[in-house]
């Protein structure tokens, strides 16, 4: 079966990649991403400066999900700049994920970034794990301002990564902004902010940063993400195509959210957990799902989801 | 173990009841709750006028949690002011939970649902399910001028049921909304808002309301009622008191609860998926989880989360 897919008119080898954050910091890993079956290399969201990120433990992995509070722990975008032309080289994408901690920080990643020339440019607007710092995704205005700031420096397809919304009118809202802003492709979903996991057996949180609170990530969110991606697919009537992130741990996950409008999936979780190997396992499971169907490719089943 | 809790002035003989929306609709699931080892009996919502609700399927179980979107089904106001008096005749306090479809609405049943004497009144500020309604409690400049408005009219403890919000800005605005409105307890989480799940197999949503979109409860909400609960308790400083809400299904989930500032808990879905049979169930569990870790109370516990 033939997984590859196209978005913003760049071709994927297949449609399972990484998701940023999740085993992507380093030169060391995103060259294991470049051999592997991943369909892209996406970079961990990389600042201004290099951080070492929030104290640990600040990732906890159990049954059905995960949390984390890693402060956006990266080398600097000037390092992820310099990588850029080696990782272009293993014949797949490269996604470079930039997330300012203030609105001049994206225009000066934005500027040098593109000249770096990776395949896409993703604007993380939903980092969820600066202490102080609320989400700029669930702005619109400030989102907006941002966006049309950022655009013009930006010469590679660009993509947006948004975190979860809750409610049909903050959908439509965010809906419109993303209309208006020139955006090439979309990433849902961010983890789910500031959740809370609790051991009972110690009475504390699993995580220090924060007083445990994290992003969600795994199963548990899988259908808080297929929603934001079928939203959004609707409202936007399928004109942006949608990389569909959340919950993806098996290959049926995958099918969900191309049913639900998703033109290729990321890995979070489940690639922390079980390291690149996931990839195959993935690919391997996601054609016996089409194959069992009688479907021939993704292109058929992309935002078929029939209601009821 | 005595696992009875008071709450605003009011006891309960135990700290577990059923969550508006779960068995409560009717008159006699109301009065099975009142037979059974429920803490309290919570009405479901009520509107002005008597609601048949959303087209079936509306509801849907499945491993790990449940989606809804029952489009608030129930009798209408008069019913449930009507049957007040025969309620209050179990025991245990009669929470009534109010749900206006706009700002005259809440008045109107305020008024006439406080003269019914319940032992408390709590205002639902967060359903999600009716569609082309966002939830007012997402607007926290309506969210305060209503509840200054119903305040008022209600004698009994006003308590506040909120949906979850995943970004600590927002966990600060809206706590001092509640402090400013003389709110004597919080009801938190009402369902994660608009979730999807889809049934790979036929390739359809599980439910048929609004696209399949619909509110998610059980398990897989836990650490974001956990957090809810936590957030809110640190900002109020403990002085109001929570009812837990969300992902309540084992005992030991009901700790966690106690742990991060709840008095009491609420069960929702594994109350529909088990019956009120449930009731005794957590009972014991929960008693064996404190005996275990040789607690002596409840109160011990509570808020007692040590951050790492
Ligand atoms: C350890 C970790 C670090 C993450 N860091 C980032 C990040 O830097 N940028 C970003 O856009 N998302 C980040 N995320 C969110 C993921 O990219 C993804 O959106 C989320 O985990 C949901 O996917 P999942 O259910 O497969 O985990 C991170 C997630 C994890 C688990
Ligand atoms: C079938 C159903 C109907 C519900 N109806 C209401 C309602 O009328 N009012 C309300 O405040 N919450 C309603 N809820 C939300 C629950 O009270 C509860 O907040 C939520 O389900 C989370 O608890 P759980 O994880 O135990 O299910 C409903 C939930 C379900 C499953
Ligand atoms: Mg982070
Ligand atoms: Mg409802």
């Amino acid at each position: 079966m033939d997984l590859s897919v196209t978005i913003a008119g760049v071709k994927f080898p297949t449609c399972f990649m990484n998701a940023s954050g999740a085993l992507c910091v380093t030169r060391e890993e995103l060259i294991t991403l470049g051999r592997s079956r991943a369909g892209a290399i996406v970079t961990k969201s990389m600042t201004l400066e290099p951080r070492v990120g929030n104290p640990e433990p600040r990732y906890y992995g159990f049954t059905g999900g995960s949390i984390n509070s890693m402060g956006l722990p990266n080398l600097g975008y000037r390092a992820y700049a310099e990588m850029i032309p080696e990782l272009t080289r293993f014949g797949k994408p490269v996604i470079a994920s930039i997330a300012g901690l203030c609105e001049d920080d994206f225009l000066t990643m934005a500027r040098a970034i593109n000249q770096a020339r990776p395949d896409l440019i993703e604007v993380n607007l939903s980092c969820p794990n600066i202490p102080g710092k609320p989400q700029i995704a669930y702005d619109p205005v400030d989102s907006e301002r941002l966006l049309k700031r950022v655009r013009p420096l930006i010469t590679v397809p660009m993509g947006v990564k948004l975190p979860p919304y809750f409610d049909p009118a903050h959908h439509a809202v965010m809906a419109e902004v993303i209309r208006r802003c020139g955006v090439d492709y979309l990433n849902l979903i961010n983890s789910v902010g500031n959740g809370l996991v609790v051991d009972p057996k110690h009475e504390t949180p699993v995580i220090k940063p924060k007083g445990g609170f994290g992003g969600l990530g795994g199963s548990l969110i899988k259908p808080v993400a297929l929603a934001n991606v079928r939203a959004f697919w609707k409202l936007l009537e399928g004109r942006i195509p949608i990389i569909g992130t959340g919950g993806v741990v098996q290959g049926v996950d995958a099918f969900e959210h191309v049913l639900c409008g998703a033109s290729a999936v990321q890995v979070g979780t489940a690639l922390v957990e079980e390291g690149v190997a996931v990839f195959e396992r993935l690919e391997r499971e996601l054609t016996a799902e089409l194959a069992m169907r009688g479907k021939q490719s993704l292109e058929e089943c992309r935002g078929k989801l029939k209601e009821l």
